[in-house]
């Protein structure tokens, strides 16, 4: 392909991607393909003989765009409900230009400086400190990965050299969560080699936050049987219901055990750019690394995890190494992306979270986060309303958890409450208006509606709130 | 930004790139802006109000161009030379716009089996067997991580679970690989908690392979001191001098013992198209798993590595969880790729290598890849010819290895040999017209010219060699 080849199919691709933005309503939101029918749909082997741009957009059209979930829809209220804004789109399509490989500084000046001024400028916005180094890493899952890496070097000498295996100076180690925290937690501990068992999940109280009285018991007790404990994960907006775990009183406890503190903010954090919500952030000015993604609640194209750390000395100290291939002369310090992970190359991704930042503003960033915790609220009012139907938890951002609970039919059991409920999300889904997830609380199945799309508004979380109406039988 | 300033500024960013491909000789390939520079010429703070694209893209144009290296160039010769093909940025764009995130099948089937079909079609055009089942990470790094996860997971019973740590049953484990081997290889086994001690890196023999005589007397010396030999990674193309490992000789060793083999491709694998070259992945298809970066050699903008494995279900065993709000039922078994590493999250990757297959087609790219190995064989045989240079390895792929040394001079000692051509190639990259990386070959410095742009052509490979005929001194 030519360059102007390049340049025609481009300005195509720029108006199919506009109409497709332009007219969401087109698409069912979830998918309505059966398992195994893309595959069958495409040849076996890959062409000899190019094709046109045409013929291949031709098939996207065919046989994969039914094979989408449309999670860039106004009405995806499923799991987090993210973005990609027109800004991060085009800072995407510019990178992917620019080819950018930011493992050394002299490899991409620009992608590597941009990523510090960007995530400072992210940090200031969430109030947080100038103690903070961050990078960019593609998910939440690697940061916590690394930041329970760092945690390991810190509490077991010479992890990095020596491991843990075969040692008969490294006792059990122990890892503490709450028991709402993500699965990210345990498959960090599985990649780093401490296992599932290592983990401790302290149950949270009534509203979904980790107790402190329960850690330190667990920390205290794991001592008493010659576990060396590791480090803390506190959550500030939990996967199932956004709970907050309360993260000063876990500081108190990680400062006087002397345990990394890690703060899970994937998709809280950047409630920290309210005033009237920046307190959900107490103490996580404390933590050893906190980790937020813009890919979730901050209108950035997947992915992007911003994560930030008060000991970047010892993550480095723990992953630098660097081949002669990779050795560089510069006339100052400069910061090489490569030394703080597993990952050599890393895309240029501080490009779209700089234009979003830039195109939006921050204070229109707010008014989309204000309205999107408004629109839950509301939500959560029509339910609290309503006799047919049970709220299952605080409201603290903007996901509502709920459930039928129909007035009339006292009787049902819970189990056939939970199939109940699980059978309203997937009729609602069938519809194709909404796409909609579940998650279990306290044992039992919720309907959970997540928002978050930049383009959602009242008539979006209305018209799921009446498919539930119309479907509930 | 509504849909219409999307499609305007869209067009206006195509007209942008296109002019970016068409003309890489307006900018230096290597970035010369100096450390710090571009963090000083960017604000502290993000702004409050919203500013437009113009701003953004006169900034970008003003404060970043200076600072990218222009790894999407056709004189850009240092490390890997990689390509974000036209084809591969137009997906991208898509892609973004999208923002398909393939944790589950359902949400976004597209992505998850085009995922099934495209690394189908890189597998059969490298002749490697359908035993191999494929998976799209980001890196060879975390490929390389993942498929030593899984061999820790078969061999020390329990790892997930239990971990490495406090265990009697568990001694010192270690794994191989030649001295030539990527550091992605250190990296893993720091982040398993192998640590570095675990690593044996066993010599190479005097064309930079792998010696496998001496990789058996390592296995054997480990198992007589009560060490648990875990796997081996074997090379196909080599960081430094892109040597190949004999791989059907380690295939040999770890089946007799029992060990993981991976054979780390990233760069080498693709050479698998051309028939002149399919038998340097000879005994590949015997490997437990390997990795090949399409982002490197095959016109992939960063990032996607292709990572094949032969016991995917030892992978899954080790990393698969499933937390009540990821739970799905569906009416036949899908493939969930979240169950395939600690990433849950995936974007849409498939999509540009399906789109640079069917663009390309088969035929045009191993032109490409042919055309890359006769420039280098060009190189090489002038850097023969030539009196005042002296080549420092074979030359099995794209790659070249070599120094000056002039004739003229022969008490130069080996150190000032070594200043002289690290002067020469920090003097060639200072020209702006290409850049070139180093390495050091028997401890010597050498200069490395790694072909591999898409656009790169004999008058690129010429203009490198007359700037060091001309910077010698």
């Amino acid at each position: 392909m030519d360059a102007e080849s390049f340049r025609r199919h481009g300005h195509e691709l720029v108006d199919w991607i506009a109409d497709y933005l332009e007219h969401p309503e087109r698409y069912p939101v979830l998918s309505r393909v059966t398992p195994g029918q893309i595959v069958a749909a495409l040849p076996n082997d890959a062409p000899e003989e190019p094709e046109t741009f045409g013929a291949v957009m031709a098939d996207f059209e065919r046989v994969l765009v039914p094979g989408l979930t449309h999670w860039n829809h106004p009405r995806f209220f499923a799991y987090f409900a993210i973005s990609a804004s027109p800004p991060g789109i085009l800072a995407e399509f510019l990178s992917a230009a620019l080819n950018q490989q930011a493992m050394l500084w002299r490899t991409s000046p620009a992608a590597t400086e941009l990523e510090t001024v960007s995530l400072a400028w992210l940090r200031r916005l969430m109030g947080l400190p100038d103690s903070f180094e961050g990078v960019i890493y593609d998910t939440a899952s690697i940061a916590t990965m690394h930041a329970l890496a760092a945690a390991r070097e810190a509490a077991v000498r010479s992890a990095r050299s020596r491991g843990l295996a075969g040692r008969s100076d490294v006792p059990a180690l122990a890892v503490y969560c709450s028991d709402q925290a993500h699965s990210s937690v345990d498959k960090a501990l599985i990649a780093l080699g401490l296992g599932l068992d290592s983990l401790r999940r302290i149950p949270s109280d009534d509203r979904f936050r980790l107790r402190p009285d329960l850690l330190a018991q667990a920390i205290t007790a794991d001592r008493a049987s010659g576990i060396l404990p590791v480090a803390v994960v506190a959550t500030v907006g939990s996967t199932s219901t956004t709970s907050i775990d309360p993260v000063p009183a876990v500081a108190d406890i990680c400062e006087r055990e002397g345990l990394w503190l890690h703060v899970d903010a994937a998709y809280g954090g950047v409630a920290g750019l309210l005033p009237s919500h920046r307190h959900l952030l107490d103490g996580v000015d404390r933590a050893d690394s906190f980790v937020v993604n813009p890919h979730k609640w901050l209108f950035t194209p997947f992915d992007l995890s911003a994560f930030y750390c008060r000991r970047m000395d010892v993550l480095r100290e723990t992953f630098s190494l660097t081949p002669e291939i990779l050795r560089t002369t510069e006339t100052a310090p400069v910061k090489n992306l490569m030394d703080t992970g597993v990952q050599l190359g890393r895309r240029f991704r501080a490009l779209k979270l700089w234009m979003i930042l830039r195109m939006y503003g921050a204070r229109a960033i707010r008014e989309h986060l204000t309205r999107h915790i408004d629109l839950a609220q509301q939500l959560a009012g029509w339910i609290d309303d309503h006799p047919d139907f049970e709220r299952l938890a605080p409201v603290p951002l903007s996901v509502v958890c709920f459930r039928w609970k129909p007035a009339a039919q006292p009787a049902l059991s819970a189990d056939a409450l939970d199939a109940a409920n699980q059978r309203l999300v997937d009729r609602a889904n069938a519809t194709g208006e909404v796409f909609l997830s579940h998650t279990r609380i306290n044992g039992r199945v919720a309907i959970r509606i997540a928002i978050g799309h930049i383009k959602t508004e009242l008539q979006d979380v209305r018209a799921a709130w009446n498919i539930l109406l119309q479907l509930r039988t």
